[in-house]
């Protein structure tokens, strides 16, 4: 696996009464493979994957896996709380197709350099499947420095992609990379994708994102890979206004599966309890920014 | 259920590949019930619950029901991180004859005083099962205070048994069972019992225990209830030297383990990794400690 | 004092050597008045408060109050550990003039509701001085819900008004508003402004903001004051993308003091270790959004 | 400075009014030395230091001094969240004639390894003063693990000395020691002192420990080092009960503060708010463990 570019991260819908909504996660993977993403990651935060039971994760790779059907590579966070419960299910998302796994370090208070080390060593020893190391301390209440994130690297060959989810990541890919030396990482942005540009110009190969509308994103790649970066950095600001309020901490789910209503996606916009409700408020500013959004893009193509 | 006295915790035991081993769960099954515990509370953090698959969580229920076999209530831990999960999990343990479900709040950021409430009001609605509410910040990243705690007990008559596992627990029991006025709500200690006589003299109904020794702890209470308190002490305080370090915060599992395959109990003292390995240091301190505590109990009786 | 619109937060600026720089302090205080706004808050987390000692947070103080020179009401971050030094220092910025203490609760663990509620009720009871009641988890490590803001407002007259730094504010202003029923709370948003719009839709007073163009906030609150709604989104979507940078967490405060030396208001953009260091990316990240915008706003004007 | 042993751990004690109560401080020095100590400790959580002003500081230094009179070496704790204002207190406590600096890291988030170690770097680079390098993760955000405990030692010669006071401290301190190689660590154990044998047993060379009855961890330090280790586990066993109930988190300094005034050390009891206060059962609880201890020495002496 050499993924780089956008990788859209799958939010998972649910029904009204609260069921899994498989049919608006198959619309979902249609609309991102047709915007052009170069991958796709399922579960995890953003996928409310530690409100999901074990049957309904899997329900949820599958579904994912058949509606993909190749056409790009699927990921799956397989995070937990242990080695073992990792590792098995690592086992079983191979099993179903994935490309690779995305893990962050276990949970576990005073968790020290060698058990995190460890967790990843062992995994990748027990199953052939490339690693997405997952810097997310919001997920699992643990940071990595650049040192430790080479240290992985080094130490564990099948582990050698990197997704930031804590700020400022900008930086953190310049230092990661030139802590790297000899050894090939490849580093991913995340954050909703609210630091693109300056991530691709600190040497990002792309970004995790689960913002509603990917294709700005792609774009926003391609303009960048071209050379054409003022066309780039002027097609990101627009989307800025928007993406802003999609990625706001404690909220970002909600109001993406809301945007994801509005578009017609999902049927529902509800989270499980106890995530956030979006109240009156939130949502007429949501369907402001997304009218100011589509009217733009209207102007543009 | 109108439970008091010592309710023992009970570790799930590995097999040394890893594997849950449910013969030394039944012996310890055995152990404990011979000591005159008044209940068992299985799963949670002291049961590496997080570190188990769902199915895993099932098996070890269900064999200690069957081992059981009615002769003492069976708590079973059914936290979650959505009110979903833990409604299910609730749903099948009550199916499975579990007499209370002991249930944490969910880990989630900023997860405010109404949401807390709501995700036992929620489960108590759908389930007719008693809930024991946990304290337990180390857990679920949330402390509740006394006010909170009698707030869920006036809104959800179902939770009014409340177990403490945050200090300093002899103060909260004495500032819970005076801010719950008319309610009368059943407030356990924990922390392995190392404040088993304050929390008593505080005015807790038992404690909840995975002390490798609960027979003690089955003492201290009685010779307390039959108001021979100086006894009760002295019986307390011989066991202390032991239970301070069986009690280690992040050690703790690993020791009370190692206890009980001393004890002949369990065949093999691992934990699920990330958790902590002992190492010889460790494990002599441990010896010296129960062989002390051997000779002390055989000059007693 | 009744403040309403923007309140410009000041980062503390350093020498290179690291000794506080009070005449670029002078400078910002010139900018930020003639920018227009409403007030002016000194120290907190933004002005690295917790790194000076306590003659040097008097320093600051008496500066920016002979420099503000009563045209604009100060506000003073007084946030201690502890009640008492809290309260001393309020005195003595009372003393130098202040108009209000802008105060989080203490930092401590398990600090439960009426420990909170005690902190200000204790200051606001030995000094005739406004409290901005500052809910900042990042800084103090407590996070306060809507009940217990308004539970504070009720029981503190000194203390009804409110700055929120931890997201999503804007649901979070209506929360409040709608929860305080008769009680007069007035709500200001924060996080450098990045939601200003949403959260003077949700009925927020105005913004506390160190965002280094003050100017296009002021423009922002009043075009909305005006009923110009769609105008005051255009002018803050414009600034979005150079706001989202500068707001990024861990770095915020670093990148705003290099926009203020690129502005020449600060001499030196050093912020006191163990602040982080911008990279040769960031710098050009900002020096290209800076350029940007202010391109756009000679177009502008 | 190369201390071994007891040294004793200064709380702060107040007036009833909440002045610092320097006659009280001065009768702890000459009760600790008194029992043997081999060093002393002040400020630090323990001393309430962060509740005490930079005035306040200075004066419980400088009286500790004048009492200590040479007697022992001081260490003074000069953690601070920024390095400029630990080194600068570092300075003052050096010139007031302190041994050692005791430093924990700067309180901040996300902070590296880099930054740790840098931290500790320029204070033993500007100050020629010893530092007692404190792994405190409850005072400041950030467990350090045996391989950055060693490295900071490494690069940093001054700051060879180590307390923990995280646990589980005896496996710490002999994982420390194995992974220091040639480097000489001296490591220090805490928690009030109760692991004490374990730690001792693990390699420790003392403990750091605020314990209201220092002569008992003095005996059993010189006990072991005579090689009477059953004599001292007998001596330590006995002062445990008492321990644990001193050292209970949340509440420790509440109660060492109480047991020193019952033993006429201390005017009064109280801690500074939002400090915990005792309610009745607590102190029934310290009469009832004191008396019971009272009456255990005078039967061994």
């Amino acid at each position: 696996m050499h993924m780089t570019g956008v990788v859209a991260v799958l939010p998972t819908p649910f029904r009204a009464g609260g069921d899994v909504d498989l049919p608006s996660l198959a619309r979902l993977v249609d609309l991102v493979v047709a915007a052009g993403v170069r991958g796709v990651a399922v579960l995890g935060t953003a996928g409310e994957a530690s409100r999901l039971s074990d049957s309904e994760r899997l329900a949820v790779v599958d579904r994912v896996m058949a509606q993909v059907a190749g056409r790009v590579p699927v990921c799956v966070d397989t995070s937990a709380d242990g080695v073992r419960t990792c590792l098995e299910f690592s086992r079983q998302v191979k099993a179903s197709g994935a490309a690779a796994a995305i893990i962050s370090p276990p949970r576990a208070p005073r968790l020290g350099v060698e058990s995190i080390v460890n967790h990843y060593r062992t995994v990748a020893e027990a199953i052939d499947l490339p690693i997405v190391v997952q810097d997310a301390p919001s997920q699992c209440g643990v940071s990595m420095d650049a040192a430790l994130l080479v240290r992985i690297a080094v130490d564990v060959p099948a582990a050698r992609t990197i997704r930031l989810e804590d700020p400022p990541t900008s930086m953190r890919v310049a230092r990661i990379l030139a802590a790297a030396g000899g050894t090939r990482v490849t580093v991913f942005g995340g954050q909703g994708g609210l630091f693109l540009i300056e991530d691709l110009l600190a040497g990002a190969a792309g970004v995790f994102s689960a913002f509603a509308y990917p294709d700005v994103l792609v774009r926003v790649v391609s303009l960048f890979r071209e050379g054409r970066v003022d066309e780039a950095v002027r097609t990101f600001h627009a989307a800025v206004p928007l993406m802003r309020f999609e990625n706001q901490e404690g909220m970002g789910t909600a109001v993406r599966k809301e945007m994801l209503r509005l578009r017609g996606i999902f049927s529902d916009a509800s989270t499980r309890a106890p995530g956030l409700m979006l109240d009156e408020h939130a949502r007429v500013a949501i369907e402001r920014l997304t009218i100011g959004w589509n009217r733009k893009s209207e102007v543009r193509s």
